[in-house]
């Protein structure tokens, strides 16, 4: 499979690339590095990626920050800037997507576990988070072509610990390399609509 | 308790008015009617609200509105519209009105199924509700002065299928009489953090 991945430097899109490309080929993506330049927030580079790149069949996403800031200092520009990154831009890798990705291919989304289980300062990640688990439910049921689409929830990543493993107490960390199985078990299985919890 | 309630002249709003307006003082706002206009796609109006309104014991929200379009017709502008208006008007309505509500007072949002159970069209709806329900969740850690935050989460409303009942097959239908009775758990009761699914 080729397989467009978008935040392939990352923390735990390293790990996710590094899995993929035992089995597939790899084409990766992001603001700054990777083979091609993408910037979530713009939809607009969003398209010229998917143009750029041309088919696929599979679009796999480790990107979108979210503002973190105890709650009453949040503004609403910080829940509009974590909505415009983490979530309308990985909707509208979907959404530019569904011409570029093969019949049967799959969209897989980075959400994580602050949706379930909040934490001080996290209030835009949670928010973000569960938008995108009902969005993955949600398009799963009318994607086109067959197109599956599925979520990864990871935990606070043991690669993460040291930046900010202070807000995260009594979470059991996980490694990116543990993550990175929702990734393979959503590309190469069968499943859609499904949120995998990590961790 | 003197309680502010946002889209009382609406299907829900109505509901729950009648059954809050048998223990307690309701303040009614919307767009058109009520005794306050407020629109929540527009932060200042929320501001100019909470000034007019004064300190109230309760906040209480049965409006926001999402667009309904296939998915494969769904817009960035549909997804940003829903967020901007069911999402990020009840955000405002709850990061504006902690100065406004007592101690130990609380906010009750609406959220709806979708957010676990899709429907085609529902896309942003669902996005948007998934949202609300992590926001509530996360929002409760952090509120100061011991306020309170839970949402009602209602299946379609038996009043409301005669409009859209047939983008709801199979669902069981529930009045809006008793989704009201969400709003009196969450406003009398002591819970916080909670999406009470009604259906
Ligand atoms: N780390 C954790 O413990 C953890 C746990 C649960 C969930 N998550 C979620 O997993 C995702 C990745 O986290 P991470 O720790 O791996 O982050 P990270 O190390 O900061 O990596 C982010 C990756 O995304 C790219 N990127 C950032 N903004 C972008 C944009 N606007 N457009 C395109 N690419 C962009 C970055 O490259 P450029 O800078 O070159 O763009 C980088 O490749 C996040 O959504 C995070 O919330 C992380
Ligand atoms: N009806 C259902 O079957 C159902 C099921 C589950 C969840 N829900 C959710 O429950 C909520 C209410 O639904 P409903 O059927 O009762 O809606 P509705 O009958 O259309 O009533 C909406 C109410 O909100 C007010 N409103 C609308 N937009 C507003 C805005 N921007 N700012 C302030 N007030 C506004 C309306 O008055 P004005 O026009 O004067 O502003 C009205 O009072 C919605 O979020 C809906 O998604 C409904």
């Amino acid at each position: 499979m080729k397989i467009l991945l978008v935040g392939a430097s990352g923390t735990l899109g390293q790990a996710v690339r590094t899995v993929l490309e035992k089995q597939h080929e790899v084409v990766t993506a992001s603001r700054s590095s990777g083979e091609y330049t993408v910037d979530l927030t713009d939809p607009s580079s969003v398209e010229v990626l998917y143009r750029a790149v041309g088919p696929v069949d599979a679009v796999a996403c480790t990107a979108g920050a979210v503002p973190f800031r105890p709650f009453t200092d949040l503004t609403l520009d910080d829940f509009r800037a974590g909505v415009a990154d983490k979530l309308l831009g990985q909707v509208e890798l979907v959404r530019r997507g569904i011409s570029a990705v093969a019949p049967g291919g799959s969209f897989t989304l980075v959400t994580g576990v602050l949706a379930q289980d909040p934490i001080r300062t996290g209030a835009v990640a949670s928010t973000v988070n569960g938008a995108l688990e009902s969005f993955v439910r949600s398009a799963a049921i009318e994607l086109p072509k067959a197109q599956r689409i599925n979520a990864v929830s990871p935990t606070v990543l043991t690669e993460s610990l040291s930046s900010y493993g202070e807000f995260f107490p009594g979470f059991e960390a996980v490694s990116a390399e543990r993550a990175a199985l929702g990734y393979v078990k959503s590309i190469d299985g069968a499943q859609t609509g499904q949120v995998y919890r990590v961790g």
